[in-house]
């Protein structure tokens, strides 16, 4: 089975085989003395798949609990990280134990950021049921949650034990979510492959799948193994998410999906930065005939001055600056720092 | 100036002089790039020192924010660390931005956890202002807080970028703080400095008050560099610990101190070890009369049932064992793994 190694702080495996689902228990079992794994998974993610991963592990001698908080993006909060502590006390979890991330990325975030903290960091496994994060969260050690203020503004580096992804979940997963982590896949191609990006103007995703999923997971994995801590290069990962991230709060996290609204930022970023000259002509109108072309949304209808005022408290803003992604072509970025009193101006520039 | 430099996963100095904290700003300006400085205090100490600490770091160029918290060790929780969060944000900390905990063990705790965690990891600065943050908790990392189940069973390991130890500030502390201080003082003598024991047992450490922080500080130093994880010789600090938090558990955290239950607890432990045959006869009575000398409580008045179940939750525990620390002898001690279910007989047989 593709099995991708990571090294970082702490090294671990990526697998990928369709089934893995039900036979994670013998997966995880030889990396660990955990006697109690707590399986961590969402209101609508548990009744589909969490008897089944409970029935693998114990079945691997583990002494499993299942903890399940209420699905949805606005519970990507500490009061939710706060109820996940308390189910670490209940189930009795001890440094030696362990957590089971069954889920999308909100149950792989906060899940993950528990793990960081209870008993100050204990182990966990990820087992991501979307497509967005078998492709993205799942991979690069990045845990936390939202505050007020804004998206993941609270959290930890805390790399998982193991990786497990089973394409099969996705048949389960409805079409908009699907397209969620297809925003993502056409963010790795705009960035790192010109090839990945093509192929996705060209095929139908749902034709080369765990092939997509493991090109874009080997990308990532080569970016955060050269650059854990963010301090460089592992930036170029957040292309279109500066304004996706203000378009996802101008909407309060509901009505637009983070690939959508990721999808929505690549386009009006690439337009400023092609009107200021510093990415080639044409490449933003690529970008949204394939997101179109894959059903993705590309306008997102805020003026620059709303999309810049939310972007203002986003974390990869340092001192006055503003650090955006751009790109110098399909399959190449730079970070181009901006004074964040200009970023008004510079997105307007690509909208005229 | 007494400087105590820290080396380990992150390296740092400690320095203990009288009046450092009007000269705080000019000590901290050269380690840091930050723009911005929110300093955290509590109720009880912010009126105290809050503006001169603010003074000291305006004069050195940071713009400079305060968040008060109400002062309590009832405080120290996860809703506490949110609304610091939240204070995070509204004072426009970036990532090179910087946090100023000013006050005791719980301000340092909360606050440092608050660093840990804010945009996944900002630097901190530790100003302790007891006599029991001074020599123990201000050193070594550890940052957290309690959840409904127990103490500190949440939090990171995160580095101060700094500490500054005035004992001026010690002054201001109330004599009951400052005797909670010194039941930490005495548990540093009993687990590795008989001479440090000696001296607490004959003179009135008021006398040789900068002498003895140094001492603690750099005893707790050196154990914390051999084990900044915690996996093994760093267990020997908590001496005490697994009866003491019992003790202020059962109080609620209330009408006992940290160092009282701690000073209790020594004294529980040891009486059963030496009817166990594992600490040489007399030693309890020993730390009881040190303590007591010092005006500190011996005794708890809890039975060992009550003790035991009320030690079960501590995160000491692996697996079905808690990890005893006992005294070989006054300045020597060792971990003593016992199960958890003869806990209650053990405790029982030192009250017999």
């Amino acid at each position: 089975m593709p099995t991708i190694p990571v090294q970082n702080q702490s090294d671990y495996n990526i697998i990928i085989e369709p089934g893995l689902l039900r036979r994670c228990g013998a997966q995880i079992r030889p990396l660990t003395k955990a006697a109690r794994a707590l399986i961590i998974s969402d209101s609508n993610v548990a009744p589909l798949y969490g008897q089944t991963v409970a029935d693998s592990l114990e079945a691997a001698g583990f002494a499993v609990s299942l903890h399940v908080f209420p699905a949805g993006e606005e519970r990507k909060n500490i009061q939710t990280v706060s109820t996940m502590l308390e189910a670490c006390c209940e189930a009795g979890l001890s440094r030696s134990d362990l957590i089971v991330a069954l889920g999308g990325g909100v149950c792989g975030d906060l899940s993950g950021f528990t793990a960081a903290v209870y008993l100050r960091g204990i182990d966990f496994v990820q087992i991501p049921t979307t497509l967005l994060s078998q492709i993205d969260s799942s991979v690069g050690g990045k845990t936390g949650c939202d505050l007020p203020a804004g998206k993941n503004l609270a959290g930890a580096f805390h790399n998982p034990r193991l990786v497990l992804i089973d394409p099969y979940v996705l048949s389960s997963l409805p079409d908009r979510y699907f397209r969620d982590g297809l925003g993502e896949a056409v963010k790795y191609g705009c960035i790192f492959s010109e090839p990945l990006f093509e192929r996705l103007e060209r095929e139908n995703p749902k034709d080369f799948l765990p092939q997509l999923i493991e090109t874009c997971v080997t990308l990532k994995r080569d970016v955060v193994e050269r650059d854990f801590m963010e301090s460089g290069e592992r930036m170029l990962l957040n292309f279109g998410h500066t304004l996706g991230h203000a378009i996802e709060r101008h909407h309060n996290y509901t009505t637009v999906s983070h690939g959508e609204a990721v999808g929505m930022g690549m386009v009006a970023v690439t337009r400023a930065a092609e009107a200021a000259g510093l990415t080639p002509a044409g490449t933003a109108g690529r970008i949204a005939g394939c997101l179109e072309k894959l059903g993705l949304p590309v306008e997102s209808g805020l003026s620059p001055a709303r999309l810049s005022a939310l972007a203002g408290l986003d974390k990869k803003r340092r001192g006055g600056l503003i650090h955006l992604v751009l790109l110098k072509g399909l399959g190449e970025a730079f970070v181009h720092p901006l004074e964040t009193d200009h970023l008004t101006a510079f997105i307007a520039g690509g909208l005229q």
